[in-house]
């Protein structure tokens, strides 16, 4: 199976990685070519366009940044679905709108190509280590047979229904992680303030019922000042203004992770800081 | 050791039972006395009010429910320190005020009484178990003879600085807390809006960034409707509203605490709904 990839950030290249390591033959594409230069020297092949990538592949993968980027990418003159044929696989890993998930397999089911949203969570030390979760949305059948795909960088692979379903059940994650980072950077916040030993804050409540991932994870990050991404802030951002636009036309009003999306924007709108990962919240408050 | 206790609700029932089984002698007081049944039951000694458990205690341990009845039970009429006498050990383990933890201690001081705050978390179960984590604030030689004691209704007891550390490390407890049940609440919410298998991606979410204690605990309670306290949400309203008031006495803004305080005061003051657990923070969507 050829396999083409479009996006060599820090989680497309992580999984690209995993892909060479198992022999898999992988070409890609990426807007800016220098940054695909490390799975390039590592045997992936390269094309000058998403299009050209459809025209060589039996299977394609895209992990970009943005909805915008997705669209561009699928629907765009020098897109996938302008050399689309019938039983190709077209699957996208962005954390993208659930609306464009449908759209896209709305266009594939006319071109006879099968169409997955599976956007993953993990972060960077999943895609390096192979160990992501992956959420798909699409038809079943699909799924089943690219599932030794997705099980060569992932450690879970679950199908949650039809088209969009990856992409809500991701918006899910991102909703609750919302909490967690909100409650982990104001209980720091609070806890320096009080003037209590901060390691020793983190250990006993990660003991008990506060317990959470974002706190064993970042909690030490920032406690030795450590603000690179693990996840970009303004990927978060963008994950909370998705989430809380499919909210909103769901007629679903959610305070909190509303609140935490004015935060983010504080970061990373007025801050400027949105190429931090996500623990750099607590900038707005240590300055 | 003769150990005197006042609060024979859930909490303290749990602990004294631990305390029971070790053989220690306890004598308990309770506003209510058919709520100290069970222990009574069980071997417990009963008295009439707080100052007479003064008068029969070498450790008085206090648990009950807002800062209003801890001020009550230690400076009352009928109070502790009515009857306090050099060298005894009092220690509130209330969830209360740092600044009234540091009022007790003082007037400790001027008796010769040892005062802890120790306000423990870990819920119903870990009381149940005796497997608290409790978080001191006082004198640490204090800290250090009182360790066997609390050993008898813990796993994990740690000494955080003077009077009202303790507090302040349950303070940054609760905070934390507030971020994984406000974050849990809205995730359920907006899943089961999406037509998504909650318990699928529940058990998804864990497995992943987004994994925490609430929703390990409390997600599978709500999932089956089970809305009995593990933890009132009438007592985690009070907590937030503690910690709040603690933040702006420090001149911290905590707007995401803020929010989730907000919510529980829809719950508690305006539906009733104090006596529920407080995973029934989703009752304000699930009607």
């Amino acid at each position: 199976m050829k396999i083409g990839f479009i996006g060599t950030g820090v989680m497309g290249t992580g999984i690209i990685e995993n892909l060479l390591k198992n022999d898999a033959d992988v070409t890609v594409y990426n807007r800016t070519k220098a940054h695909a230069q490390q799975v390039l020297d590592q045997g992936a092949k390269w094309v000058d366009s998403p299009r050209e990538l459809a025209e060589n592949s039996d299977l394609v993968l895209t992990m970009v940044g943005y909805p915008s980027d997705v669209e561009k990418i699928y629907f765009g003159d020098d897109g996938l679905f302008k050399a689309a044929r019938q039983g190709q696989y077209f699957v996208d890993m962005t954390t993208s709108k659930p609306s464009l998930a449908k759209k896209i397999f709305d266009h594939g089911q006319k071109l006879g190509v099968h169409i997955l949203d599976a956007p993953v969570s993990g972060g960077d030390v999943g895609a390096k280590n192979g160990t992501l979760t992956v959420m798909v949305g699409g038809e079943q059948a699909d799924f089943e047979k690219l599932k030794p795909v997705f099980q060569q960088f992932s450690s879970s692979d679950t199908y949650f229904g039809p088209a969009g379903a990856g992409q809500n059940t991701k918006m899910a994650n991102q909703i609750m992680i919302a909490g967690t980072m909100t409650g982990m950077t104001e209980m720091l916040v609070y806890a320096k303030k009080a003037g209590l030993d901060l390691p020793m804050v983190c250990q006993t409540l990660q003991s008990g019922a506060a317990e959470n991932f974002s706190l064993g994870t970042y909690g030490p990050r920032i406690l030795r000042d450590d603000y690179t991404p693990g996840f970009f802030a303004k990927h978060f951002l963008k994950d909370l203004r998705i989430a809380l636009e499919e909210a909103d036309e769901m007629n679903l009003d959610l305070p909190a992770t509303k609140q935490a999306k004015q935060l983010y924007e504080q970061l990373v709108d007025d801050q400027k800081l949105g190429n931090d990962g996500t623990q750099a919240l607590i900038k707005l408050w240590w300055h």
